[in-house]
């Protein structure tokens, strides 16, 4: 009997272990398939501690030639917000988020050409900050699912308006526009995923 | 002794649960921090269970109005690559891995604005498809790291010699343009990812 109860333990012990990459394969997957767009929340606050593991997570993207052309303005003010976003038609959701955060590129940031980091600095206009900063987004967005918030991508570049009031009210350098802007909360109703799956979407060899 | 060990056979078996949303927090964060790009990679077979896995994944990105911008097509044929891919500088990689991912996008969906699904097609162009594509990408890399695979977004859009071989050699519609090329292999290295995060980088408030 208390072999059989050794051996049990010894199981459940190691079990958890020899599963790990797999079980967080799952998990991984999981919380894309999870990631929503979350438009209602709750009083509850996001910690600071929160929003900087999410900016982490959202510096963590690849960038083409590793520019990293992100800047991040944090905001907590809801008297502020009329101002800010005056063009943008989700005030409602701004204000009943607990932070939203407004990610910005640098769209002049370059670097020097790989494997030659003493060459002259790639002076040809950043074609492609537009996808990091998408990339950027999703990572933001992903790292909310994971800490059980709800979160909502509301687009700002390429709009004029949009952009125009977000860049005066922030004082954003003129080489610096607002991409995108993320109300982050606790959901406050269980909204669900789409199944977007359409296995119909895919070519082998060629179209 | 035995109620001992009793008592520990439930803890180890009901520790792992109680914990499950903590370590899934820890699980999508560590993945999102170890994807990297992997520009080399072993003989090993992606299995298409797995590209199938990474497909959903990918077609779970948000896009504006749900328009779903996305299609892809699968590549195993390495002879084929020097036509398909002769404008592009990766070459050697897209030979190396086991199957290349060519995402690209409908930049002419369009759909019916939110919450009147009655009400006529939007019939201005959709001018954010690139930062769908960009979100799209992201959750194909993330995916990849999961199951352990080496991937590296190559840049296509907006390079009109990469897009125009694709196109041609892939008989893509003309109104679906390639975006992304996503190598995807076993890692022959050990590839570690970048720490980029700056706290610099971050305002509060305002700029």
């Amino acid at each position: 009997m208390k072999k059989i109860l050794v051996t049990f333990i010894l199981i459940s012990m190691l079990a958890p272990c020899s599963f790990a990459q797999k079980k967080d394969t799952k998990a991984v997957l999981n919380n894309i398939h999870q990631r929503k767009s979350v438009r209602t929340y709750s009083d509850k606050k996001v910690s600071d501690e929160v929003v900087t593991e999410l900016l982490k997570a959202a510096m963590a993207a690849p960038t083409g030639m590793n520019v990293q052309p992100w800047y991040f303005v944090v905001l907590r003010d809801t008297s502020q917000y009329d101002r800010i976003f005056e063009s943008n038609g989700n005030m409602r959701m701004f204000k009943e988020s607990s932070v939203v955060i407004v990610l910005c590129a640098d769209t002049t940031v370059t670097r020097s050409p790989r494997n030659n980091p003493n060459a002259p600095a790639v002076t040809t206009p950043n074609a492609i900050w537009r996808d990091d900063m998408g990339a950027c987004t999703e990572n933001l967005l992903l790292a909310a699912e994971a800490y059980g918030l709800g979160a909502c991508w509301t687009a700002c570049y390429p709009f004029p308006d949009r952009m125009n009031s977000i860049k005066k009210h922030l004082n954003l350098p003129a080489n610096v526009v607002p991409y995108s802007v993320v109300p982050i909360g606790y959901p406050r109703l269980d909204e669900k995923p789409k199944d977007k799956w359409k296995p119909e979407k895919v070519h082998y060899g060629r179209w």
